[in-house]
């Protein structure tokens, strides 16, 4: 880490931030430039902040040389890959994990026919094809919705929930909902496989560190207006309580928009990720395009940048979808789209095979 | 609103749309135009949503005339203005609001600094100052502190809270708190004068609406991702259980930043919000501009754009602050700060009575 | 188009919006709505604009129903595609273009040693591989350079292009290169074979006017803060003097972007014009992610979106490189760049052919 | 300057860096920390670029500890300010310029009502009033229009500009206007008191190089994507030919736009540019705003920012302008904005007055 100081710092100055870098169990080193000087902090600065010197009036800025290092989160080397446990596969194992299904659950009946639906695809694209590049199908649906419009339908909760799980699990089907309140954590964690964190509480902080604790998997979504750094750190109160099986999930960002799409889908953020992070990554096509008609495109796109896992809204019928009805798969594209993802991941793995020899 | 078909809509999809039409209470009419046809959707269309035409596939688009109305919180015309009451003064009631304390209470005798330089400020230049255009001041004060890395200093909870609380009141000083969890929402509620809901809770709508249960006056942060409709959107949730004391308060978006200040200060929104909504606004140049260079300046402007309440951080010993010290105000730029802006809202409140006569 | 009108406008003023309506020969058909009263405005308006009605007090909006049509530029029908010839093949043809070399020409020797190494490329991956998905070559190199700083090499202008320009075309290589001054367009189409308009001057409309009268193909990159809207306006001033050899270039966009790349890539934007315009579309991973350790990554992106060519910068001895030495990727990067991209434009392909018949 | 090395740098590396420093006229000293290594380099870095060191594929990045100066438009000291003379006043004096007009030049009559229009506002607001806060009005006006659709108006060009030019100038006012092309320089010097460069040309070099060279006054437009330091380079290319007579106008940029404005107006920008560059500031708000409702609001807060100068479109008769029509204020309007503009400067320099003496 390196202070710099501004012009005409005085010697007391400079002496009051050496010795709060000695209190951080630091050592420094002052340097006298020629229009500015300097002080060195020597020492494991990776987890320790900044922020403490720009209290001193005297002080410019900060800068890190060694990147902030998120406990747990980060690689400790290349191959360091962390595996999440879901019923009896892996994400991010290298084959793709799916986990589809309706945007919210609605009713029994539709229940029983979204489950219906993706069992169906299960037992095609997964259980029956033994050399397939998905490792497992994961149920998503929420029965507790954030909705922007307070009028709007806020779910079925704990009841069709606990319907959700019995029916899903009835076919050997783990399932992905979504947890809004710190009250309910304990509820959710009793009945789903994985909890997931939505954009809109991605820096709730309490419920993200009520959801670690539970030691369940936590899918954790970054919030649409979070920087990477943001979403480390909000990823960090999960690892905090010892739960390392965080599946990271990318989903679009806010940005210069265009008439387009829904978000600027972060997929560069996924390679960048990669790179970085131990934990599994997934993509969210359909919330990041916000229209059916980009999921494949962006699916296929979140395969090549190499992700662990998809996220894509598919219902049984569309056409009366009570939430986000622009952006769910029908039947028949849920299952096309399985099939490409499929055939990509095996693009992907060929050509990382092939390449990465090199 | 308007509902745009897409080319070559046959007669039996257009149908369909129309008893969609129908079912949400409103009437249609169709018009067939030289590339495609629309459907005119006739009624009171400002408080029902456009989603439910999305699902069919003939639709293109769906263009609303009348702009999405937010109950309550909207202005019902041009003079429908909401004022909070706190303590023994308004908020919004044209004079200007002062929320000013330390970021966050680290410990009994800062707490008491914190609070004696506070009351000398509001002794000076309010209670001293019969004329001056400062309605009140409340003191902020965090308790429960939501750190993007959990390894910071996480707030002295309900202890702190407590002390706080009872100090700023035997001065006679309301105060203004984060609340951060549902299940903290009581307590909070019992001590503080009006509850905070911070950026990174800003859609975190059970937090919210428990929040406006309570029935005290909410200060709701804008979230750092958030467009105006989302930002009205959460404000709705308060409102949605009756409580109309609610203070939207802006505090800078993510954008295309620039290396000189953390987040875009929205102050054209604050002019933009003030057509639109009834309730009171407030802007924090604090966490707008991350660095107490900018605090007067950026208060400044939020005065001249029309806000009723700026929040700003001020700090007994900036210096030793445990969080966010680079922006802690000290003592005496506190005291310039409230006469700066005192000077300010004069100038303003003459320009307004000026101009907008002629 | 629906013009909106405010409440409470008088019928004096809906006859002046009339008739303006007329004037620009169309018809109209006025809607008395529930709050607020509308105007139909029917006839051919996908080449009208809707800026004439916002100049009418009475006016509060105008919404486009059918979207604005960019003469030439716009697809009239899902086949319809422009191919651009340059030397003896075409970009659009359904496999891939690189346009690959150092970001300047920087002297004889480097220019040299650049193209003995785009040669050694060109003749391994395509002369030799009648079976490859690379449709063609092109040498790309800078001898304009538009630099931030006015103290940075500013390139070697005229002397370098013509060296340049003999070098390659002795080998059979055509060459883009960048023009940025109208009074130098006759001078660079003299030895370029398509004319590069950079980001900076995306929308310099006489340059890109002048380009496009030479009859050339045209590489016009898109401006770093425009909107697809802006950048397909600027592309029609090319249209506009019958010159339909252009080439559309995405090379990332400002948003709020992380501390990881430069510029937001722009990939889904490539996957949505393709479904708008019919012109040949690029993508430049160097620009866009500022680094050679992203080049491959993002160019197997751009691919699998589904571009036509991509531009990447390659340099005998990037260490020693003039400008942008930070993405030059090294001759052996160079050689390993292209057998990726044509095994992923392969992939791509047999996708495609696969899918898109379910 | 500080380069940071990669985990596992080699001595042999280290000292090729080493000598490029030296190369650059700068001296070095090699700091070996706890987990990687950093070099120091030493000396007058403030122009010297940090481009060359990232050729090194040992180094991972460079810290710039003293900020990057651009020549003649960056400040000296608190105090230097440069004054560019126009007419017999000068912008950037302390009292406000006015630059006000049509956005376009239509024809003879509405050239000749404009001028009538813009005379009567500087007899009434600057010449009959000794006391005013407004320093001067400069007349705006296009003649060369860069519009984003190639067939919209495109200006009346030479003509309109003479005619223009004769007609304000014998009323003695001094006009500003556009020019878009390098082989216009010399004619549009010819008529104009300054020179424009437009948002879209905010970083085509060589037109902006060859306005400088002419010696006028030059008003350069932010980029609307343009970081500062894009924009501060840019204005750097007028400085080196020895031109200091450049005014730096912020217009809005692209950012996280809301549905209420066109561009999100870049405020605080011009408080922080004013601590940084020595040349007067301008604000355009109508351009940021894009609606004349905005205008006034957004002046007055670019006043209080302490903006030197204000473009605002003002036509004789907006409802038939053919250029950006919704953002034309009306005469009264106009009149109105004069009165308000001198009230609130008045305020701004009271202020000012009385608050940096604390």
């Amino acid at each position: 880490m390196i202070i710099s100081l501004k012009k005409g710092t005085k010697r007391r100055e400079i002496s009051e931030v050496v010795r709060k870098v000695e209190e951080e169990g630091l050592k420094s080193e002052v340097k006298a430039g020629k229009t500015k000087s300097i002080i060195h902090v020597i020492g494991d600065t990776a987890k320790k902040s900044e922020e403490p010197y720009y209290a001193f009036n005297c002080v410019e800025g900060v800068l890190r040389v060694t990147p902030r290092k998120y406990r747990r989160v980060s690689k400790n080397n290349q191959d360091d890959k962390y595996l999440v446990k879901v019923d009896n596969f892996y994400v991010g194992s290298g084959k793709l994990t799916l986990m589809i299904g309706p945007c919210a659950l609605e009713g029994e009946e539709q229940i029983k026919d979204s489950v219906g639906l993706i069992n169906k695809i299960k037992r095609t694209y997964v259980d029956n094809k033994p050399r397939s590049n998905i490792a497992g199908i994961v149920m998503r649906g929420g029965a507790f919705k954030p909705r922007t419009d307070p009028n709007s339908f806020q779910g079925m909760k704990k009841e069709g929930l606990k319907y959700f799980a019995d029916m899903a699990h009835s076919y050997g089907i783990p399932i992905v909902t979504e947890v809004m309140d710190t009250r309910d954590v304990g509820l959710v964690a009793t009945y789903a496989d994985i909890l997931q964190i939505g954009t809109r509480n991605a820096q709730n902080f309490n419920l993200i560190e009520e959801a670690g604790k539970t030691g369940k998997p936590v899918l954790l979504k970054r919030g649409m207006g979070n920087s990477l750094n943001e979403f480390l750190g909000a990823a960090n109160y999960i690892a905090k309580s010892g739960n390392e099986n965080i599946i990271l999930c990318l989903r679009g960002v806010k940005g210069m928009q265009d008439e387009v799409y829904r978000f600027n889908p972060d997929l560069v953020d996924a390679i960048e990720l990669s790179q970085r992070v131990r934990t599994p990554i997934a993509f969210d096509p359909s919330h990041s395009g916000g229209d059916k008609k980009y999921v494949s495109d962006l699916g296929r796109l979140a395969v090549m940048a190499g992700v662990d896992a998809l996220l894509a809204d598919v219902h049984p019928y569309p056409e009366i979808a009570l939430v986000d009805p622009k952006q769910q798969l029908t039947p028949q594209m849920g299952r096309k789209f399985t099939k490409e993802m499929n055939f990509y991941k095996g693009a992907y793995l060929k050509g990382q095979k092939q390449f990465n020899k090199l």
